[in-house]
């Protein structure tokens, strides 16, 4: 598979808690660079970065993140927030102690309500698989399915653990038709996202594919520019 | 210092994402036993709690928790919804891309409204120490010194690192009178706890100390069982 294609399926991330907006700036202008399907940053910054994109590129950004134990009124009211400021996609964290208590029904009557509040904009699902047994991801591609979301997405890439091959394939043999599944957290190799495509993978939540991507525009020049004894100040551009 | 006097500035803290009502009331049943200055639960736990233990207890709730990105207007909604549900305290994470933008006028601006959100309630400032230099812990002691917080806390347990003797000694080197200082994040003795109090820490967030005070009831009443031969079913009562 082409990096380039890979890129049309990344959501370029940058969720760090130390975020400023030169670096999300960056993003956006990678984003934009390299045709990614949006970028996912933290909702202080969308307003700044839908104004600065426009309708260049999408602008994804997180609700309920990332412990997902915020009340319904406030995921709600963020979903809400992010929209009016510009955002494109929501990606939501469900309430992981309603599924220890099997709270199934809350569960999926919470999604619902994110999906009216998030109109005609998608909407992903996050189910932090780190933190479920299998019987409970399986019973999840249930719910997500059948609450109206777009996606179901694996990790928010702050818990202990990120999306694995098995997670992602249990998601697709378990998720309804129409439903679409975004791989997150850890994914750091052209390899790891054509396995994650090819299993069933429809986004990717990844900073890295971009920065490889970048490395290629590096190497590419690099060896144009040695020819042209122009190696050290071209390597400087590629930081 | 006497174990039940360092309870009384305890915030008995469980903020795990898998929290569920029955530990949650495992802890409010502890915070009220043990006298604790409060418990400190996730905002979609606090309706419960507070009609669980009414005005026996304080709830503390955490906003914008723990990477403090959310919008304003999502913190102070989300502090608005939590006093409605019936928090005592709440916990509110600083903007900490704004500190590394240098933004401390802004951040400042956002604890003043949050103060206002909060009305009369004990509000607590995090600045997540672990994510900042030595001179952004100053000048924030300084940005939350004039915000009309109460507290200036040092961490979500969230992040990389928690509360440091160093940490504490360094607010309370740099606070103004009237600011009082929680320490947060991976305390888990009672000398630790002792030494955070010597050091000017009037709150503890943890969930250790009321732990280690239950083990002592257990040993106690197990030195009184072993006499009357009620071993085994004694044990069983301290798990």
């Amino acid at each position: 598979m082409n990096v380039n294609d890979i890129l049309t399926h990344v959501d370029h991330t940058l969720l760090a808690q130390t975020s400023t907006w030169e670096q999300i700036r960056q993003i956006c202008d990678d984003g934009m660079k390299y045709e990614t399907a949006s970028v996912c940053i933290p909702p202080s910054f969308v307003k700044q970065a839908k104004e600065y994109v426009g309708d260049k590129l999408a602008i994804c950004t997180v609700i309920g993140f990332p412990n997902g134990y915020n009340t319904t009124a406030v995921k709600v009211f963020e979903t809400e927030d992010a929209i009016d400021n510009g955002a494109d996609e929501v990606d939501m964290v469900i309430n992981i102690g309603w599924v220890k208590e099997g709270r199934y029904d809350d569960v999926c009557e919470e999604i619902r309500i994110l999906r009216k509040a998030a109109c005609e904009k998608v909407l992903k699902v996050i189910i932090e698989t780190c933190l479920l047994t299998d019987a409970e991801k399986e019973k999840m591609c249930e719910v997500v399915g059948k609450s109206g979301a777009d996606y179901i997405k694996t990790s928010t890439g702050f818990s202990k653990g990120g999306a694995t091959f098995e997670d992602v394939r249990l998601c697709a043999e378990n998720i309804p038709a129409g439903l679409k599944i975004k791989a997150a957290g850890g994914i750091c190799s052209i390899s790891d996202a054509e396995k994650f495509i090819e299993l069933g993978a429809d986004r990717l939540g990844t900073s890295r594919i971009v920065t490889i991507r970048k490395s290629m525009d590096c190497i590419t020049k690099t060896e144009k520019s040695v020819h042209g004894a122009h190696f050290e100040s071209r390597l400087v551009d590629c930081e």
